[in-house]
């Protein structure tokens, strides 16, 4: 898995030397970069060699986005990172306000045929029936033990909230990580018979990496649960626990029998991170508007129009799941499908056009999708 | 004022190379350090070593704390960071492990006779009062408007809650920190009649910067409003908007007349973030145990409960006010005078006893207290 490279280009930052040939293709090589190469060759003196030539070959060979074919919105993202990073332009970004969000099911990673944390929602119900067997006739947990997919697909969002909030809560926090990395570590995506880790979409992990190589704080910013995501974000994405913002519910500080501290999750929500609750998520935990801001759903509509409200230049893109046959397709603009999870509307859609937001069409722009193809 | 240094050692840091004579007061030189020399060098070279000189002279130098007299909490200080970043120690902490929360008020600057932020709110009122004249004749805003210092200082806590609500909601987020901005930049201490700013305790700023040096990520955690201490974080002490976890309101989305999007601040409030309230917001904000957590009274109590709980090596420190010469003096543990704003008791000094938290005497350890002396 990806591991994170931050490397914020120190505010004493030169001017990049004389231009070469290339260069549009070749992010601005300012000093923080040339510190790196410093470092990378002292490394590779001390033996290190093998562990970072990857990186060291991305940063020589020139195309940061290689699992993406040319076209407008590779040319979108390049351009934005060369002006924003290079000193000479009038549309530099200084270091600390580089900020990028993304939306985490459908932009970084597959959403269908159900989110991943509902997935792993509806599994904990048996164990959570066993500790509370009053709940096992009980709807909506009735349904979810019944294992009938379809009929778990159709409870209502007051009922699915039932189950998250009895999954989801009333464990001390850290059980709940160790459960959620355990799960995580495990359970497989039914079409692909893959660990959900490895359905994160290889050109996105491009951009991220792309980004933090230029002094870019990458953020999360999804509607699923904080706490969820957290659990594996660092390994799948690179990306520490900090930089992700999601559904928070309140917890509540206490001591154990052996008067340890721990922190207990409650059923309070305190942030629903979804349409406006993103923008709102993102000043309660980061405190300013995004530079950059990737989704690819209606609930990220508000996020995308917040970062482009600021000052300068920004980026806001989308990505269309239009490829029935590599991943899936839905919208409902464009003639889509118009499916339950996600939801590119033509509202977005016209939007995204009014605006200049770059819409990605995973059809068209990605020359591949996974790793592992 | 400072600026922020945060080199965080990369992955791939390596054993630090023969150990040299100094070494307990020289921290641990590792590749990050050596990285952030070779880049010195390098930008000396292209005429920047004025501006840097500096930085270099205190790291050459040796003592990373030379505002600190000798004694067990400045050993505590150096030795835990040595520990922690030496690879060879077996307390080592990774990189992206090392956070280091501190309190503000009290902690890193003065705190009497009266909160920096509850001296902003007073001096708010009269404005919020021209804009709302119905709250003329109410209590508490009569007693505000009439200056009586010591009626102001009696005020009830819901009363207090009144005055902070009127003056810290209601408005664009982008408004309040303007307004906040200019505030600090002209308002005056009455002791010292210097800006609030310069009344960070520079032992404390040192702690934060030798921490930075080190790969910490250096967070404040205050009672104070969040959105208040963000306003000059950056600009004091180094430290940005999402490293800063305070008492935090929420806000409300919406569109301005011209169509652009922009938060309001709302009398909602997220997080108290005052004793269990500190943990919380930590988790909320930051998602791991902090390795290093520093205080000054009851309120910071269950953040160093907490930085302490976590594996490994863990610093907690309390700040105690025992300078009325140079600052003041407040407990009312060691026979201390009793006041309202902080409070240092005496079951806080047992359990800093018992757990073996550093309690730092700000007469004894502290070489000088601020930047100006």
């Amino acid at each position: 898995m990806d591991r994170q490279w931050r490397y914020p280009p120190p505010r004493f930052s030169v001017h990049p030397g004389p231009r070469i040939e290339g260069e549009t293709r070749m992010p601005s090589l300012d000093i923080s970069r040339r510190v790196l190469l410093v470092g990378l060759a002292w490394n590779a003196a001390a033996g290190l060699s093998a562990r970072l030539a990857p990186a060291l070959a991305q940063a020589v060979a020139g195309d940061p986005l290689p699992s993406w074919n040319d076209g407008p919105p590779k040319r979108a993202i390049i351009e934005f990172v060369r002006i924003t990073t290079d000193r000479s332009s009038p549309r530099f970004v200084p270091p600390e306000a580089r900020i990028a969000t993304f939306d985490q099911d459908g932009t970084l990673w597959v959403e269908h045929p159900m989110y991943t944390q509902v997935v792993y929602c509806f599994e904990r119900v048996p164990s959570v029936v066993a500790q509370r067997p009053q709940l096992k006739n009980v709807e909506p947990f009735k349904t979810v033990l019944s294992g009938n997919r379809e009929a778990m697909a159709r409870l209502s969002m007051p009922d699915l909230e039932k189950v998250l909030a009895a999954t989801l809560t009333g464990m001390p926090v850290e059980t709940f990580e160790a459960e959620a990395k355990a799960w995580i570590a495990s359970a497989r995506h039914p079409r692909w018979n893959r660990p959900y880790v490895e359905l994160v979409y290889q050109p996105m992990r491009e951009v991220l990496r792309h980004l933090r190589d230029n002094g870019y704080k990458t953020y999360i910013v999804t509607g699923g649960g904080q706490d969820f995501v957290r659990a594996y974000a660092q390994d799948v994405y690179g990306i520490p626990p900090e930089q992700v913002v999601g559904t928070a519910g309140g917890v509540r500080y206490g001591y154990g029998k052996d008067g340890k501290p721990f922190l207990t999750k409650e059923p309070k929500l305190l942030l629903n991170d979804n349409n406006a609750g993103k923008p709102e998520g993102i000043h309660l935990l980061i405190g300013r508007q995004p530079t950059a801001a990737f989704g690819n759903s209606t609930g990220d509509r508000q996020m995308l129009e917040y970062a482009q409200a600021g000052d300068g230049a920004r980026l806001s893109m989308l990505v269309l799941h239009d490829d029935p046959a590599r991943e899936y397709a839905y919208g409902p603009a464009r003639g889509l499908p118009d499916t339950r999870v996600g939801a590119f509307t033509a509202a977005l859609d016209d939007e995204a056009r009014s605006k200049g937001w770059a819409v990605i069409s995973m059809k068209r722009d990605w020359k591949r999708v996974f790793a592992f193809e």
